[in-house]
């Protein structure tokens, strides 16, 4: 084709500009482009020449379009980096020994100086905290004595009816008096672990899984069963099926929507194949939905309590990675669990906080939440893409990275011969943390993956920590058998 | 002698004129005395003779003088009224069962309109309701994004700090790094029992126990064996040593400082033997100093852990019987298990609510703790003592009451016909909640015991409660057998 059309060249004249844009650096992974009215404005075109010219840059692989946010620009090198594979486990139930080294992370994160790539944190520039403030100050001052008083189980009536109303979002209908509010996400866990479970029962997991469960579960004396996940559809059903097959189970524990480490989504019709697996020999699921709000999909994802009929779902949620993780404050739908569960509230913590529930409760129903979660996705959407284009850039070509569906985590694999641990503790000595991969097993898997925190707004900061690791990574220092130890 | 000298004559009048205000019930059982100076004043006598009146109501049983508080009136039926004796075991190591009884207390606490002598909570009348409020407001302005991010374990380090300053008070000299900030003392409590127990072990306890501890053993698969009190002194230590020579114990678990129910507090001498008698086993005591602030007694009482050095005590304070409920705050100095308790923290609630251990910090260090806790006291001894004397006045003369020492709870031993169990379900039915004593032992112990909160102002409301409550104790519907039944 020789002579193209007019509006032809019009709108490549424009994606060549944007391309520029993009290829200078001035553009950069994970930015925003200018809405199409906008571009419209700029190059002086008509919205079908502006509509063209980002089709054709996203048929390029340049842009991408997210529902509901507009364009953005593409990682490149990304493109050359692979995703890992199916995850494989060990056979065989264990005991959990993970223990020190969350420990040691959470030592980590509150070191001052450390670039926080280990815990999962939200970073506080992308939270409310003037709204949110204000709020606690004015509900501290109106509540007066109610503030000072015990707010036993189930907790906060406003905080439970707007989690209720919320939750048709998630298709769950819940009712407020089928929740009880909690001391975050993770007390949510420890119940729900408890009421379900005795020392020596077996749970099944996902292999990787988050390691402050395991270490849950290590302390109340269980034992895990993994079962392998598809890094974007999560749980591997067939796998799961065998071990309840062989294999008494006290529960299930996952986390469906968004699993941290690897950012996976189970499809609807894997979430009801689940249930209708552990349906068939009555073993209670706890979904872990505390990302279930931080969605990149094309709609908040339903949780599988939302398929479920016979109360056989423990559903857990939080606010600490959407609101304020320094407020406490979780909750729990434990299905036909809820007695239990309400009576080991009792004797964890008797109650949850007053004032940060009410404050919560105030900032959901007039403090514009749902203003602030569709800010707080689109962050965490550019600081993943910026993480990700880095870690392309700086790491060796044959490592993997997840495309995370949702969350503010991103799982990498290594070259094979890497050592984590000891990637881990080099990076430390540079004031760089980071979460090695073993913690995210119960039998040790993962040597060679790492997981980065992409909670925090991008920095050059960042981006130089994430080039000191690509260094390190490329170092004989954190082979898995060092040349000093292959020589003896 | 016939002729009094003139002083005496004088003195002798103006405690007659006392004696007729409390005879006619102008003051009343709890009530504080004019001080000495005003009553030079009022009387327009010397102050030799103001004091010789006083003392001489006070040899005669009528006004009772409190250290740094001035002189109070004494119920006089309250001296008709016997204590309770030492308490009796059963023997060997009892799975523990509590736990509906204590979720159903709560519930009725909760519930509007029920007069609440059950559960043991300080009123709100008597919190600095006001200022606590303001200097909340003003921590969450102020404290900015610290006030959202975690504050993750050991906990705010200004509170810590204010915490062991305050250790001083009772012989502890605690470092501010020996300290974990916990939510409540209730979650200080199970880290405590989870760090030094594993399920099937026998911790020691006394008899009677709050039952809130009682339920958490019970629910960690632990064992207790309950070791007899004495009214005055607590735990009665040759039985104690008779337990540990026959049986391995895990630890024990005590109240020194004011147990609940029974307000006991154990001289210096027996707190130092407790120790010995534990470290030749080397068992760790659990110290449940929650009560520690409120004493009626002479001065601050010292805690066991201050007569520790080897770091076999894990000591639990709260904020929750002193000052704000609904904050949960509580801490606890873990001695040598300070590492498993961190750890077990973690993966409990993984941090303490921010911003309520930062106002508490701000109020302990500028808002007149010190004042606020003198006043409490003061409030606590007089309803302890308007809730004696009505109780003497309602109850039938055969009954036992405890002459707590501290704390604010009064324990009731009832005629040996009297069911508990039946009083509380009838007191309930005329909207009064009470405690019912055998929830206070694993062993169904004080069948005919009930322990009653005296944590609110007195009121008629309260009076009108207790006078029911008297009426239900003598009527044949609280007897352990029923006519009905013995008919049969």
């Amino acid at each position: 084709m020789l002579a193209a059309s007019p509006i032809e060249t019009l709108y490549e004249q424009v994606a060549g500009k944007v391309e520029k844009l993009i290829r200078s650096g001035v553009l950069r992974p994970g930015d925003r482009l200018p809405s199409v009215r906008r571009a419209c404005a700029q190059h002086g075109v008509s919205l079908t020449t502006a509509v063209q010219a980002y089709l054709s840059l996203e048929n390029r692989g340049l842009i991408e379009a997210r529902p509901k946010s507009g364009f953005f620009v593409r990682s490149q090198l990304l493109d050359l980096v692979r995703e890992p594979a199916r995850t494989q486990t060990g056979p065989g139930a264990r005991h959990v020994a993970v223990g020190s080294l969350q420990s040691r992370l959470f030592d980590e994160a509150t070191r001052p100086g450390v670039v926080p790539l280990g815990a999962a944190y939200p970073g506080t520039e992308n939270l409310p905290v003037r709204k949110l403030s204000q709020i606690m100050a004015a509900v501290a001052r109106r509540a007066g004595a109610q503030g000072l008083a015990y707010d036993l189980p189930p907790g906060a009536e406003p905080l439970r009816r707007q989690i209720a109303r919320r939750s048709l979002d998630w298709g769950g209908s819940l009712a407020a008096d089928e929740i009880i509010t909690t001391c975050g996400g993770t007390e949510a866990l420890a119940l729900c672990l408890r009421a379900v479970a005795r020392p020596g029962d077996v749970i099944a997991v996902e292999s990787p899984s988050y390691f402050g469960t395991l270490q849950q579960i290590e302390e109340l004396g269980l034992k895990v069963v993994e079962i392998p996940m598809h890094p974007r559809h999560g749980m591997e059903l067939a796998a799961l099926e065998q071990v309840v097959k062989t294999r008494r189970l006290a529960a299930c524990l996952a986390m469906p929507n968004f699993n941290n480490p690897l950012g996976s989504c189970m499809p609807d019709e894997n979430k009801q194949r689940l249930l209708e697996i552990l349906a068939c020999r009555d073993i209670p699921l706890i979904e872990d939905d505390i990302n279930g709000e931080l969605w990149q999909t094309e709609r908040r994802p339903r949780t599988v309590q939302s398929f479920d009929r016979t109360g056989s779902v423990l559903l857990c949620g939080s606010f600490s990675k959407t609101l304020a993780p320094g407020y406490r404050v979780g909750w729990v739908a434990p299905g036909r669990y809820y007695e239990p569960v309400k009576s080991l509230k009792l004797t964890s913590t008797l109650a949850t906080a007053t004032l940060p529930q009410l404050a919560i409760a105030e900032f959901m129903a007039n403090g514009g939440y749902d203003r602030h979660l569709r800010a707080l996705r689109r962050a965490f959407a550019t600081q993943l893409q910026r993480m990700s284009g880095a870690v392309a850039e700086a790491f060796p070509a044959e490592i993997k990275v997840t495309r995370p569906s949702g969350g503010f985590v991103l799982w990498i694999e290594l070259p094979p011969g890497v050592s984590a641990l000891k990637l881990h503790e080099l990076a430390l000595a540079r004031n760089i943390s980071l979460a090695p991969g073993p913690m995210f097993s119960a039998t040790q898997q993962f040597p060679n993956f790492i997981r980065l925190n992409c909670g925090h707004p991008w920095t050059s900061r960042l981006a130089r920590a994430v080039a000191a690791l690509g260094e390190l990574v490329r170092s004989p220092d954190t082979a898995t058998v060092s040349v000093h130890q292959a020589n003896r």
